[in-house]
């Protein structure tokens, strides 16, 4: 990890939330680091939002303000009552069941967000369906133990976007919907929060009218995928794998290295019609800089990646080397890490 | 996990082993479990595989004759002399750096396989260059500390593989190139070992000829990737995944679970035109019984599953059902986990 651009984009996605009037809630998923939240709270971050239980459990440790960005499991209810106990504790609902579940078992009280599909269609309220949402609301309002606190989306859609343009148009769609649900509710609750989530809109757009809050999480690290959507630069990843070399075969102009499946994860992009798992950077004295030439992770397995790189950059690779590999998606990877090193050796302990 | 499926999957595989006279080698990256390591042990095995340096040390505590097979990560020598002062520590190799490096810094002495590239083209030997076999079986014989074993191939291509005809094909021509080298070099070693690994071969061929080892892993649990290829029945896979539903969308047929791409693994099938990442099994009294028609998971992000349900069926779900589905690849899913419950209720601690 490098630790200055991970502090850099912390800082300037800090800097644009306070410029936009926005309530910064940084999601902590991608990172899972207790240490990496104190850089976090250093840069003015008081509240955050995590994707289960077992992660908040996590945070609580140093948050007293957690949003559960994950239609609630009920389930796991005991772990939620424990939780609402310690912290605020916010839920996100959008059926009857869970609200109908969680007022007959909720022994804390808790905030809920309803949940709105923006157009992702993975999970959410059809805003169009506002005699639905009313009737959320009025069952919430009901009830002794929930307290709502607002809508909740996920332009999750802005990962199929390939250009800062139709980022941005995801975006004005997804701000037109919250708009309008503002407009329908605000009477009735004037405190309204409208929240919003990922990483392309919140790095992209400048437009944040009727938002309250923003939710992103990855940019902390930034990825491949969100320089191929034009949501970062390739010097503002954060993170790399580093990951020996244990084979390299001429003929192919390959190099096998330790770092497979279980360490870069399966995710993938496609560019110039070839599938790309990572992109190799060149050493710097600390960390490292720019991209190699045409080398990139062309396939993994469990323990096995393949890079391809150019026949004439072979001879600058011997057993034993370290390389360092740019992931595709950082929340997988660092999901799979036990620990960090940073560039300066320091080793940053994780969830 | 279903114990009663993955003990008779073990007691089969066994039991083929014995039947051709072949010595039985588990690749144990699959369930990475001592607990399961045990029910290979009552099965007679005394001799195991894994694909990493770590994963040989959890082993260790009950295994003393373990073969790493993959290329040999120079970077971790300490831990590799420490192994081989324990237990009898088989390693891979295919260039002459490692050697170098190995017979410069081996405190202990090691056995060593050269892995043959026998058409995966993921690591390995060309078995066309004798040439440079010998240079290497040269500088092996003259180790003071690496003893040469024999030669080891992984048929990794069998798993792109979709019929059991095309898998016997490849393990036939697997067969011709081992054949070869056991003709070449074995009056120089008359104890030469052929050691051949993946599970689609093993389930499937009934010819063993001129192989002395097989090293099959995937078999203990089977997935929906073997299933796929011919490799096993679905009633063989012998792990679930438990997925609590959070949300059911009527208007898409769709069913949201807590299981994403940190539980399941973004490992998938294409089948029928359609993205597959695993399918759903109906509940039985204790475990599982068959595929629910037309139930599958469609997508996967972090923690979200998304789930395909046929419209008749989507009235048998409910919020906090927890739902079985079938991974379609068991390695990638168990590594993601921390332990297993038996279909008994049984927690089994894994590495």
């Amino acid at each position: 990890m490098d630790e200055t651009k991970c502090r850099r984009n912390i800082i300037s996605m800090a800097a644009k939330a306070e410029e936009h009037g926005l309530q910064f809630r940084p999601h902590f998923k991608t990172h899972q680091s207790l240490e990496v939240g104190r850089w976090f709270k250093e840069a003015g971050v008081s509240k955050i939002t995590v994707s289960s239980v077992s992660m908040a459990y996590y945070f609580a440790e140093e948050w007293d303000d957690i949003t559960i960005a994950f239609p609630v499991n009920i389930l796991e209810i005991d772990a939620i009552n424990a939780l609402a106990s310690r912290i605020k504790l916010s839920l996100l609902v959008e059926n009857e069941e869970s609200i109908d579940y969680l007022e007959r078992n909720l022994e804390q009280s808790v905030s809920a967000y309803l949940k709105i599909d923006v157009g992702s269609h993975r999970t959410g309220l059809n805003p169009a369906h506002l005699s639905r949402i009313t009737g959320l609301l009025d069952k919430l309002d009901t009830s002794s133990q929930i307290r709502f606190q607002g809508f909740l989306a996920h332009s999750g859609h802005t990962y199929q976007c390939r250009s800062v343009k139709e980022i941005q148009k995801v975006h004005a769609e997804t701000l037109a919907i919250m708009a309008k649900l503002s407009y329908e509710y605000n009477v009735r609750y004037p405190d309204l929060i409208i929240s919003l989530g990922d990483t392309p809109s919140c790095s992209l757009a400048e437009d944040f009218t009727v938002v309250n809050e923003i939710r992103p999480g990855n940019f902390v690290f930034y990825d491949l995928v969100q320089h191929q959507i034009g949501s970062c630069t390739i010097s503002d990843i954060a993170v790399a794998m580093a990951c020996p070399v244990v084979a390299i075969h001429e003929d192919r102009s390959e190099i096998v290295v330790y770092g497979g499946g279980v360490h870069l994860s399966k995710d993938r992009i496609e560019e110039e019609g070839r599938t790309i798992y990572g992109k190799l950077v060149k050493k710097a004295r600390k960390g490292w800089g720019d991209l190699i030439d045409g080398a990139y992770v062309k396939s993994v397995s469990q323990e096995h990646g393949i890079i391809s790189v150019l026949p004439e950059d072979l001879k600058n690779y011997r057993i034993g080397d370290s390389l360092l590999i740019l992931p595709v998606h950082s929340c997988m990877t660092a999901d799979l890490v036990r620990s960090y090193t940073t560039t300066e050796g320091r080793t940053i302990p994780k969830m």
